[in-house]
């Protein structure tokens, strides 16, 4: 019989995360009961929410003790079932964590029937979490109308990505920050947006007024920090900020914020989200990204790592903005 | 003829606002042209929102410039009309300023019709500005229901103690935040909240903490700087917070805000607003503030100046919390 392999949290990151926090082990697969099936897993999503579920703070979600496997959205194919509505060979969507192998309730997974021209790793980023992320925060909180200025950071990310696609759509001038001049390139050339400041650049702010000769009416914020400050103090009268991620915190310093007056002044609304949330809009929203995803309106990029004992170092890389576009691994 | 008293911005404040900011000045009344009416003013509203006018700084209104008369509400007296909507005797709400004599023209000027059991001065707080301030603030962006908990500071002022009142109305538990124990004692015996907490008090984290045994949904926040943030980290999943000022930095320094990550961790909204950007609805919500007053649901309470030399001092006590309620000034 084969072993399963897993990565479980070793201990707590204190500051900087490090591949040392994890460890794989190995363990035999469990039997199945009724209504569970057993997956091979062949793609694992890392999203930077794996940084809130590792740290002992308190965060929006359950977060993961250590000797706990570590959490993860995955996609697989089917091995052996107990359960009438999956069958052997049947590709899923399920949150069964960093293993290669899983044993899960067949009500827990989405079976993925397949889309021409979507490959199935795009159920795990354009159109899956970070994708529904990047719509349910611009559509819901932003919602920003033709004409408008939308600010997204992190902007080649997998969120970003789909964030300044979907407002260009919408007929938006789409500005947006990413890390060094490669990132910059591709999400100006490839993806479309009007510009791209890199945050690295000695001239960030300068460069930031002459992207936004009529200011900010939407920021898409996954950043925070020191950045997420330029954009507070150039936001328009009745701007939107919808807030879905301050990675830029990671290691646990807070940003002190001097510039909040700026959203009683301009009348700002602020609003943190976790895509979580929205569960009932999900499917609907999974639907509108998969055809722009067919129809190629929606352009994606992806980083592939391979080997789940690869992974702890791919999750340190995305912290730190090594990835490029929707960080995932290959499993087998 | 009578001569206008007039009182000017001699120069704006660096740092602390201080009463030779401000110079009384004698003035010829102008004479009418068609469709105006002269006023004998006899009641100025002070407000805080006085501090951004004479502030140098970008702020959601035109400042007024030094040598200009002061901007404020004011009820008086139609003493000449070249109107046909208005007739002398008439009394009428405006924003003539500070002085004792106004040449407006009438269609600026609200017909004030005798309500029974409704004091004018009504009309300039608990009904007027500030309590439609209040109602917009908590109705629009707080919308809180009932056994939610709202907190609001400034508590016994003129629009926080409608924040709480109305709150309560709608069956909330409701905690005010006041400047000693004196404004405390009439938050909580007069106005009828749930608790007060005096933020000069040693314990006033501790104290918040014991009034506050179900964490906070609404913050209805006037002060802004340490006292916000001491309630940013006691929100609720899914809080709401209405920025409706910022009095804690008024003398220009302002408060770094260390834990904008609850926003995110949370899902709050914070959203900042201008009563004057919600203009339709002051009719219909002063209509209901005007019953409320009559039947004595809301409850208020002036300090009333004597005298609009003594104007220029009655401001800098409402700026430094040396007011109880509602700030007049009884020009004649």
């Amino acid at each position: 019989m084969n072993m399963n392999q897993q990565v479980i949290l070793e201990k707590r990151p204190s500051g900087r995360v490090t591949v040392d926090c994890f460890r794989l082990i190995e363990s035999p697969i469990p039997s199945l009961v009724e209504d569970e099936v057993l997956i091979a897993n062949h793609w694992l999503s890392l999203d930077p929410y794996m940084r809130g579920r590792i740290s002992g703070e308190k965060s929006y979600a359950q977060g993961v003790q250590p000797g706990e496997l570590m959490v993860g959205g995955t996609i697989g194919q089917v091995v052996e079932s107990r359960s009438e509505h999956l069958k052997p060979g049947d590709w899923v969507l399920g949150a069964t964590g960093w293993q290669t192998y899983a044993v899960e309730k067949a009500k827990k997974l989405i079976k993925l029937d397949p889309t021409p021209n979507v490959p199935l790793t795009a159920y795990l980023g354009v159109a899956g979490m970070p994708g529904i992320t990047a719509w349910v925060g611009l559509m819901t909180i932003c919602e920003p109308k033709a004409g408008e200025t939308v600010v997204v950071d992190a902007a080649s990310g997998a969120v970003g990505s789909v964030v300044g696609q979907l407002a260009k759509e919408i007929g938006c001038r789409v500005v947006g920050i990413a890390g060094g001049p490669d990132k910059c390139k591709y999400v100006v050339d490839e993806l479309g947006f009007d510009a791209c400041i890199d945050h690295r650049s000695a001239d960030f702010s300068r460069q930031l007024d002459e992207a936004l000769p009529a200011g900010i009416d939407c920021v898409f914020e996954n950043v925070g920090g020191a950045i997420f400050e330029q954009l507070l103090v150039r936001m328009n009268t009745f701007g939107r900020i919808a807030l879905c991620g301050m990675i830029s915190e990671i290691d646990g310093t807070p940003h002190t914020f001097q510039s909040l007056r700026a959203v009683l002044v301009n009348r700002l609304k602020l609003q943190g989200f976790i895509v979580s949330d929205h569960l009932k809009q999900w499917p609907e929203i999974r639907t509108q990204l998969l055809q722009r995803v067919a129809n190629g309106k929606i352009k994606y990029r992806e980083t592939v790592t391979n080997g789940l004992e690869n992974a702890p170092a791919a999750l340190v890389g995305l912290f730190y903005g090594k990835n490029f576009g929707k960080q995932l691994v290959k499993l087998r």
